[in-house]
């Protein structure tokens, strides 16, 4: 079958977890792609201003599932990912970036120089606010191509806006790490029992969400 | 080989193509397919608040060009996509998505007055400013899935936020539709002479980005 066509019906197989298996757990295999496929995400300018945390910590999840409307599956999904941004934007980072971009290419840090002048035009010119917008809809690609990888993998998923972020990162604390929490996404196998797996999924027709000019 | 092998391959595969084949376009297949992988894209609440706008008239792309900084791709790349999201969220929205919750899960329209007032409190509690942001986050999850899935079809693409949003929105009459630009994805086929296409790519190492807890 022609990989479009599985990668379409992976979309369709697709759906917002309510429910995970709590006896089955994703493969050490099954993780370290998840993981990967997030530290290959594209990102504007390639900056990379996220750091993805996988939660396995069971009194953990207990306490942050109290921080997540009780929603079950921040303690029962195999694994919980919290999807977190960098709290600033500063030039250290432009300077780690053409410090790992030199690395990488080869190229001299010299030669880099037009690049960085441009990154460090950006980042002065983003305001704390813009920044951590910023930031946030990068850490969304990531969590865009996480959901599709995961589907076509035939890896379980749930998205999740709904928690507290503060509360998750106080209980995690991620301000002296200088992070701050996004999204998140559930990750493991759906329960047989779990009705909204075979609920028919909801999409505006491609009329309504298209268009050709 | 293992699915998740060949995803991984696809996403070092894949790199914000600078320069495309203008002789090589997308076949209706692949256009079809990338417009069906945008319209499943995931969105919090299901709430879809977008649209995608394929441009293939050249006179058109022209223009818009100068308003992206005369960057390539928009004029040479195969197809050139603008992600767009709703001005406003409003209550027609709400309606709208329970109307085609029924409609597509046969649940009838009262069963759903929970569902419904979760989505009112959720939009009437959003600042214009708030609104704006969040549908934004919810684009970019399309634009994260649409690159994946891109790269494991082997269509080349190039994600682009460095263009002027009014600019677009005026030249594409986004107002009286209801819509703005939120970001562009050049798609099509990689020019043999890019020589970005063989450029390592630069990604922190996985200690950096993912930690276990």
């Amino acid at each position: 079958m022609a990989e479009t066509h599985e990668i379409l019906k992976a979309l369709n197989w697709r759906y917002a977890t309510k429910q995970f298996d709590t006896s089955k757990k994703l493969s050490d295999g099954q993780v370290s792609f998840l993981k990967e496929t997030l530290r290959l995400s594209a990102s504007s300018f390639g900056f990379q201003p996220w750091k993805f945390l996988f939660i396995t910590d069971s009194e953990l999840r207990k306490r942050l599932r109290t921080k997540a409307f009780n929603q079950t599956q921040v303690e029962e999904a195999s694994h919980l990912i919290v999807l977190c941004r960098q709290e600033k934007l500063t030039s250290a980072d432009v300077d780690k970036l053409i410090s790992a971009t030199s690395s990488a290419t080869g190229a001299p840090e010299d030669s880099l120089a037009g690049f960085k002048n441009v990154l460090s035009g950006f980042v002065s010119g983003l305001s704390q606010e813009k920044a951590e917008v910023w930031c946030e809809k990068q850490v969304y690609i990531a969590l865009g191509s996480l959901l599709t990888a995961a589907a076509r993998a035939g890896i379980d998923a749930c998205p999740m806006e709904g928690f507290e972020r503060p509360g998750f990162d106080e209980v995690l604390g991620l301000e002296k790490k200088g992070l701050r929490s996004v999204v998140l996404c559930t990750v493991g196998i759906r329960s047989e029992g779990d009705k909204y797996a075979t609920r028919a999924k909801v999409r505006y027709p491609l009329a309504d969400v298209v268009e050709t000019i």
